[in-house]
């Protein structure tokens, strides 16, 4: 019951558009239908999202081979958990949210708070967090229920298009970007830089001060990636040795950092540090579990002071600051926008690897 | 011409003891012999030693696998680069040492002083760097000519036989547990932890807050482990799921630092880390190129906050840190001191994996 | 209401005994009255307090001289902000406690949880915290109500009298130590380090493998300081040149880090360091506002790389670790134990400065 | 003697024009005059220097403010300590520097390479240190010798007028800010930022992502500052309540970090905080011993989480670092370039606080 929601600025309608998936696994579908709009509890706010971010790690969820219990286990129909929109209804206990203010959903709908890993830098990883879009419906649905003290305050002045991504994408890179310890002016290398999660790191990285490159393939990868910050692109396609055309690049040397968000180049990650001495790979992007290895022979780890290392998604503070970023302008819209009803077309071109920078889709189209 | 050399206090003898290799590769064999004593120059210092240690590496010298190129090429006999000794005689130009001053030999001999990597902390990846025993004569042999400005000061209060293992071994270690970032009061595992870099590690990280953990084989390695301040050692061979045994030993989550000091070891080195969000997994043990592995599923990396990080051997700094431990009776005795002339029975005890802890050799007895 | 409140376990009086300031400000008064006991909502617990410690800050809020508005303002009689206890009625939202945990409560009570401090490791400067025994009830009453989320687990192996003074004073000084950078094998000094929170951190600077020295008065402080781990004491009324006493014992230096815990000691902080490089001096204790200074010449800050710095007191994950060095048995019992109807005779006893070490109350005695 | 010195390229003449102080102490005067061409050892490099920046240090060590020995005590007459040029003499143990090479001083000219401080990355403090222009001819003298391991290789595309200051000014500021802990994003406030060292601080920490702030008085430094990056600056005089306005423009909290390198303004850089929990101020601008102070009250460093910190001089590590800024555009001219005989006007009006940005004097004009 929540007697004590306070709603009188907002018509809530009874039901709203969501894209859900059909026939979850590996040959799913999705389709767009009515569903009901949730009611949120005291502690809850609820959100009509004008535009949610699709994530290639929608497509895994929908297809379960990240090795997560599929969504139906949860009795979840709709992934997506990178969306911005405005808070329609509060909770009676809700104190850091009002009606109309801005919120977006992160990858991580909430987490338990009380655990030694929420209490310090490591709240993404609680063990009893709530994934959105596999534990509770994503951001696929327009109107969607947060726990208030999990939401994300958005800013004036950024556009919900850029938001979106920011709340997934963004976010992800920049924890990963900060946890590099990478410096200004060092070399920050993106394999499969020219995707969604690639090309805000570019950006980030740009903005942090560091030295972007990208190795991607193709022409509208490369105009992009150039256009966003990138010093230097190295088509692999074209290119008979990219490493070698990295290492080029990088004061003949090699990556200062290596940012893996495309599970293909694990396999090739390593070779962009080159001869670079304390250099560092991250691994971001998630893959079919099984499917890609990254590592190799420990004297090359210790001869080069050689580091790898994984992170998850952005907590709250890396999500603010990613946004403060995008305030001051220095992360622009990356996202190819589809109307809510061809939804299932977005997600079908980046099945197939066919997307440019971000995708997402606005429910007011 | 070393005219301003002065030696005065000293009766140097034209010849000394030396072990050396005899056919350099898989069969190799080591002869003690009569070798000329070399002469310092200006900016030399030459140390009579007293002990040198005996590592594992020198066997990888001597055998030819580490991907270096053989010792012959330098012209080089005699491997071994962790030396106590005296200053002998001291070069014209020489400020940082004088006759009589304790010094030790450390892996490198010297670096070129005027690199970026020299100017950092990161001395030991100098790309000119000279490895005693390798490009240089080694500490297998008596009298050892030494750049002054890399040979390190022993301070007063720790015995020769103490000082020498510390040259690589403890400083080695020492560096990996700074880079690896553990905190006083985390669990550092030393699979192989009962040899004799992974015995000096366990005393440092006791030292340094951390909570030791041993796995390795047999009862004497058990006892060396626990005197020297292992909170709990795991038998591998008795044990019939030894991870587990870590996992459960450390609080039922797991190793927050995991240190391979031997290579058979990096095989289930990411087994120790459980579910500890945030552990780092350091390579230390240089093993026959090509024949280990260290890495896996990029998944495990991410959902983990997973960190592989690989470090050389210790600094100047490091080697003075690890000295201070010792002379604050921090570091204790942990080698067996055979006689110069066994020198050839202790290489083939090693050889074999027989050893417990580190072992030496006394080129006064 | 809490009609979902279960405490079936426990009988709850209706009043229990409370040591309550009479006259707040400079002639404050402390007596023990009998005074309701409250009730916990639906996010909160309520503890029964077998220990509460004294700290020297509760004769401030008493005084009424930080700068903080008046107890009275919030209608708070009872100060004390580190108690320990079991849990004895759980409110219906509660899921990180259950009837006879045992739980601690700490300086604050409550932070917001949702702005930008409380999402990074800056929770306890959270401008909308609640403090304990100056806006909310405090530990000198025995029951007592805490929001849920922010209370303290205590785990089992430590007496409460161990863990009630390590709620504030431990917990704030390992803030201190681990903020001030210092490395194993640092000389840490504590003027006016035989007192209450000075000696927790003797014993934690010591656990984390620093240097202990102590600079304080008196034979029963010497003796305690030796006991609990400190390297040197300084007696600085015995001493002609305390200053000089430390930087002779530190190596001749000076020392790494200068941790100030009694307001009486800035004025001569920073002549500890000596010539150390890199030193810094942190600021720890609080004193009347406007009655002291820390600092001086930049010329000096400049050519030693010096820093002075301040930390409040220990946030959950701060509390957390204090505690896990206790149960480990790194942190003794370091305090008086009074009965609860001596309370104020304690009290008088501190406002004197004639503790040693720390005080407490048992209000089962 | 220096028979293994080659200089076939270059014609060195007998004697060099140098700037030279006349009454050292408050009434210096500088004159030009011709000096001896010194004759490097062989362990030294000749450089003859095309560009001498001018520091206010300068007047520090003609007046003999500073606490160091005057000049002449040992035997120095030019002070000066950031000079570009090219290598025209190589003694004969040199390998990091050969004839051509360019190659700048800065204001240590060298140190002792073997004590603890030189083996980490404090090497700036080595208490052997050369101090340029006060242990040794300094910069205003066109042609000096230096060893060749301290002097710093300068890449090609910097000119030399933005290379000279960038060895002390550039170099010691990069150091504050890399030590300061501040990252992109974050507010960095610059009192008296519209002089030499500022205007370098504001150029890098723009590079670094970083949003400069500047607090100085008068038009040119309004248009220099904003020019080179500051995105607010705040006239002292102009504006009734600097510190408000700063506050103001740091989204209403106050700096992230304040960076004093000019004297007068550490009276009041605790204030340009305002409420920024964590905030840092830097030390960097020496001046008269004993005539300025930084610090206050040790509650208000407690309750914000403040720090006080100093730097001295950049080290080669940091020097290289700033100079890849400028081989990159980030460092633009922000020096008047006075012709060699007009250096006693030059020093004149630095004396008078007249200078804006950097100034320097071009021995071939």
């Amino acid at each position: 019951m929540s007697a004590e929601v306070s709603s009188h600025d907002y018509q809530i309608p009874s039901h709203c558009k969501a894209g859900v998936v059909v026939n979850e696994g590996p040959n799913f579908e999705v389709k767009v239908e009515m569903v009901p709009v949730p009611e949120p509890g005291p502690d809850d706010i609820l959100i009509r999202l004008n535009i949610t971010g699709i994530c290639s790690s929608d497509l895994h969820m929908m297809q379960g081979d990240l090795g997560t219990p599929p969504m139906s286990t949860f009795g979840v129909r709709s992934p997506g958990h990178e969306g911005a929109g405005v808070v329609v209804k509060v909770g009676a206990n809700v104190k850091n949210f009002k009606l109309g203010d801005r919120a977006g959903i992160k990858p991580l709908l909430d987490t338990c708070g009380t655990c030694d890993l929420c209490w310090g830098d490591k709240e993404t990883y609680c063990p009893t967090a709530i994934h959105a879009g596999l534990m509770a419906p994503g951001t696929y649905q327009q109107y969607i229920v947060s726990p208030a003290r999990y939401a994300s305050p958005i800013p004036d002045g950024i556009p919900d298009e850029i938001a979106a991504p920011i709340m997934c994408s963004a976010s992800t890179i920049y924890r990963s970007l900060t946890e590099s310890g990478l410096n200004p002016g060092n070399w920050a290398v993106f394999p499969g830089g020219g995707g969604g999660v690639g090309i805000q790191g570019v950006q980030l990285a740009k903005a942090m001060g560091m030295r972007p490159v990208v190795v991607d393939a193709g022409e509208s990868k490369r105009a992009l990636a150039l256009e966003m910050g990138a010093e230097v692109f190295v088509d692999f396609i074209e290119t008979s040795d990219p490493a070698a055309a990295v290492i080029k690049a990088t004061d003949g040397v090699g990556a200062h950092g290596v940012f893996v968000t495309a599970p293909a180049a694990y396999r090739t990650a390593l070779s962009y540090v080159g001869n670079r001495i304390g250099a560092v790979v991250m691994c971001i992007g998630l893959g079919p579990t099984g499917a890609m290895t990254i590592g190799g022979d420990p004297n090359a780890f210790i001869f080069k002071n050689l580091t790898v290392k994984g992170t998850l998604v952005g907590s709250r503070k890396d999500t603010a600051a990613a946004l403060d970023f995008a305030r001051r302008g220095k992360l622009q819209q990356i996202c190819e926008v589809y109307p809510i009803d061809r939804l299932p077309e977005a997600v079908e071109k980046l099945r197939k690897g066919q997307a440019t920078g971000r995708m997402a889709v606005d429910f007011n189209k």
